[in-house]
């Protein structure tokens, strides 16, 4: 596992606002409320919703912005439905009123893992988030049910590695990310082989690591969160 | 597991086309060989992509056609990855030369199991292009490594079942897509527990349900392909 | 003439549903209804439009997919509302009720003549459509006037010829569509001398010919409904 | 017939540049020459292409600009194929060299009969055009075969009227769209019957009175360009 | 200074219309007023935007339209934007009611200073339109506060020039575009040094240039407003 | 004047990186280069372009991301186009090579003025990233020629007031953004009295709190730049 860090209320503006760190990767989490919700959600419940982007910088080659004519990039589709559905298991959308999340995932420096980073760290913002909500009075009853934590892993030159870096992701015949909650069930496991298959022994293996990875990770999000309310100082 | 068939050689334009039919989840696979690569495909190889749609008249509300305009759709950009993905599995792609395979999966009836049914009847349509393309001296080598099975699994009102019809599945409190090849290994797991998390027991259960419906599939796409072989018949 | 055959009921999920085949040329055409009207349409009427696409693997050369980015292909526009203006003279709009009726014509084989065998089979599908609704009640009064079918018409090396190939097609120095009803008058005539000018005697000599070809489609149309009727067998 | 006129020259950065106005409506109609033509255009031969547009303030309630994410307006597409298929028949490709004629015709007020007073102002622009071309050097043969006009005339509650204002065109039950040569042959009939239908005898009396309207148009553009090249005086 | 010419009701449909030439710059300017207001507008006022666009045959390269796929030429919004602000400071909005009026400035010949004339030529058009909507009795009080002139200095091989024309402007070291009313004061001031710095020396000779061709400008435009209140022909 | 910070080298991957503040509005500022120049430079010379953009959790109310649907924001594309001006007065374009150095201004946290905070702050990422090129040998001649600053004044309540807060800027009656080279000539001026006019002394008095206020931008890029490079300490 690389060094892991969140920082707990980087902006102001959002409900609320991670900066997380997975190595190199660095992520800025931001979740804000809108008072309504998409035609296609049940009467009584709310709906959280999640983009996924990556600064023109954040790469080693720069990477170009969406523009009007641009093809939609499949993966950054892909990854902000992920995120969206992994949050999601965190609130009891009941529980909401007529209101949406907006989780926004911002990748100012990427170094492999940037999904998995960004889902740790919005679970952590989404705490923040209906704190501040519950506060102010917009919730009543706190919707959150759980921090969320998301790991990758895969077969590298036939050794397991947890957390990969972009370097290790490329080499990887096998890549899995898995997604649990604080009850050590799983709310998503992704795993293909498209360099490799694999068989149902290496499928076990591969989920045993990760829940290693996921509880150092819960342990990093609470300790951020005990230290940020207890100063409520902000890095700016 | 319902009823499950494959019809050969359904139209005559593309390499290789197959009518693939899951209960009354109907699909249309066809696979057209482009000569030259992307630019990020490696020197010394060929390529495969492929695209998934849903006609406007498949599904019970009809589904609007992608305007200029339209946000693309996430579901079809991850479907569409998905397939590319797991029949890339079916090639080796450095005996294709500098040749692009593309794989259109459109669905004319959907009930459920569209993805799934996409991937094993591409998987066989692949498998007819490929006979073609080594017909006519297109290909020397035959670069196609085994059939590729694909089927759904989800626990219904806390029951397993395989093969979940659009009612089940908008009832399924989790659901995964398994895909395997011929030597029972897995090349794509993904399991969602949106509506429910699972616990490793359950992940176990119902990747042994999915190896077991695979193989009810293997032996359908072999019973087609060794009849069309015998009579070379097409539907019109 | 080619061979000429319609399938009704091919799916199930629209209100009507046709599989039409003018030689090698294949065309799904389904009709749905939706509740509402578009803006411009006056207040006491319903609606109908349509849409036409080709399948990616219909042609010999694949067909790309319209991107988020593509430039509108301007064929596809003109098809599209040809069939929409000739369906349209099918039905008394202000029987409909505030109802839209959507035709999608999509082409799983292109061989020439795709338009002329959409606006024929949707035709015949907007009659099962029809049925449908006055069955279950959304319907009333008969909105339906009566099939309308539709041919082209060429010269070809000097020749005239009814239903062109493709290969036909292409070496046509003038081209006609012309779409009748069932009394014998016109809904839509469009001759196009792009490789040729044409006199006003040649003129009547295709328009002659036209005639010949929609009396025999006419035939096809009314057995095929007439067997549908009595046995309500669908292709699956 | 409404008063029709016709001004060579208008502006001067186009190789040909012609207003025209039939009744109340103006047409703004240049042609410019680039140099390469498309991808399907053969060996030997050059291109021409047409596009046709209504500024915002040329209708009565204001049209809106096409924007970045605006569905395609199947009415200007099909206009400007109609006006490139009718320039086309003005030009041997063959003699254009490796060049490519850009058509543009911009409706400044609309009052009907914008598409056929595109297509006669545009086939005076492209004769003013070709001279240039021809002065210069740029062309050698001169490519140009004749003056194209156009007319509309329909059935306006009952009786048949040529050129028809935006009043008649919206009351006429059946409406055509006759493009002619000098030679009196026809380039191009589109009539439709989209209110009413329309038997041979009244197809015949339409193109009659087609014909009439545009001996009177060919008139009036040799008046002006014969007065044009007399004087070579521009309207600035 | 460049010969200026205005023409007041160039064109019928809108409520004002000004064909404005500064040199061989020709730039039709009409305003139509629409009912309803954007969201973003205060309880009590109306709304005023400008679109500016230049026609493919105005510039002596051939300008492409823009197509849905085509990326927003950031030129042409800047201009339409810097239009919409200094009309609005023509109007007092609060007397207009819940309408909006839409500028359209199309250059049909473009030599230069094209968005400085279609300012001046919007400010007339603007008072036309007004007038309009006084005497059909859609505004009940004048909003309208004076005209607005808008001309273009730069420093050229190192000497001051008013109005510069194409050829002047692509050589011009640095460039002002300065808007005033008729009370001598500033609306906006746009001076960039892309290929030179300035000083504030240069500054404030360059203003004052700018203000006596500005005094120019207003001349010109109520000379064509007086002659055309009292015959009211149009060119037409 | 706000307080103000530059943190220089806060990312890795870009040549050069700077976070940017000016009181609550924080933006990163990252230099790319890459090979090759559009087609419109000179031939001996290279280019250098902008972007803007806000994050979606940047502003109080969550700002929609771009879709591919989406509207071109005219604000972004004026803001970017500016930048890039005002960053092509820092270099010799010809000393670049063929080379393309890409500026990126995200706005993480706005508060007014992120306009002049990213000119700041891509003016001294520019000058990293030219130290980089200039030690890796990608440069050899050294194209930088100068810092250049930027701030916003502006008229709020009658009062001058130097870097407006977003809730200033709301108020502002008049709006100047200023940009200066530290030779203490200008490379632009824009100033709109979009709610007022303004007469040539206040232009006079706002240039000279602008000055006053660049002044001290350049003192702190510097303190900022002679930090990172004894220490070359980042943030992470």
């Amino acid at each position: 596992m690389r060094d892991i860090e969140f920082i707990c209320g980087f902006t102001q503006n959002p409900e609320g606002s991670v900066l997380v760190r997975f190595g190199k990767t660095i992520v800025l989490c931001t979740v804000k409320a809108e008072e309504g919700v998409p035609n296609f959600v049940e009467d009584d419940a709310g709906w959280l919703t999640a983009e996924y982007s990556m600064l023109p910088g954040s790469t080693y080659v720069r990477k170009k912005r969406r523009t009007a004519a641009g093809e939609l990039d499949g993966r950054t589709v892909e990854i902000s439905r992920l995120i969206g559905r992994s949050l999601r298991s965190c609130v009891d959308l009941r529980k909401l009123g007529r209101m949406t999340l907006y989780i926004d995932c911002d990748v100012l420096q990427a170094d492999g893992g940037t999904r998995t980073a960004a889902i740790s760290g919005a679970s952590l913002a989404l705490r923040l988030a209906v704190d501040k909500l519950l506060n102010n009075g917009f919730l009543v009853d706190d919707p959150y049910t759980g921090l969320v934590g998301a790991v990758s892993v895969g077969r590298v030159d036939g050794r397991m590695v947890c957390d990969l870096s972009y370097e290790q992701d490329v080499r990887a015949e096998i890549d899995f990310n898995v997604i649990m909650n604080q009850q050590g069930e799983f709310i998503e496991i992704q795993g293909t082989g498209e360099k490799g298959t694999f068989s149902e022994d290496e499928l076990m293996r591969m989920i045993d690591a990760a829940r290693k990875g996921i509880e150092q990770i819960f342990q990093k999000q609470e300790d951020s969160l005990e230290a940020y309310r207890r100063s409520y100082t902000q890095s700016w």
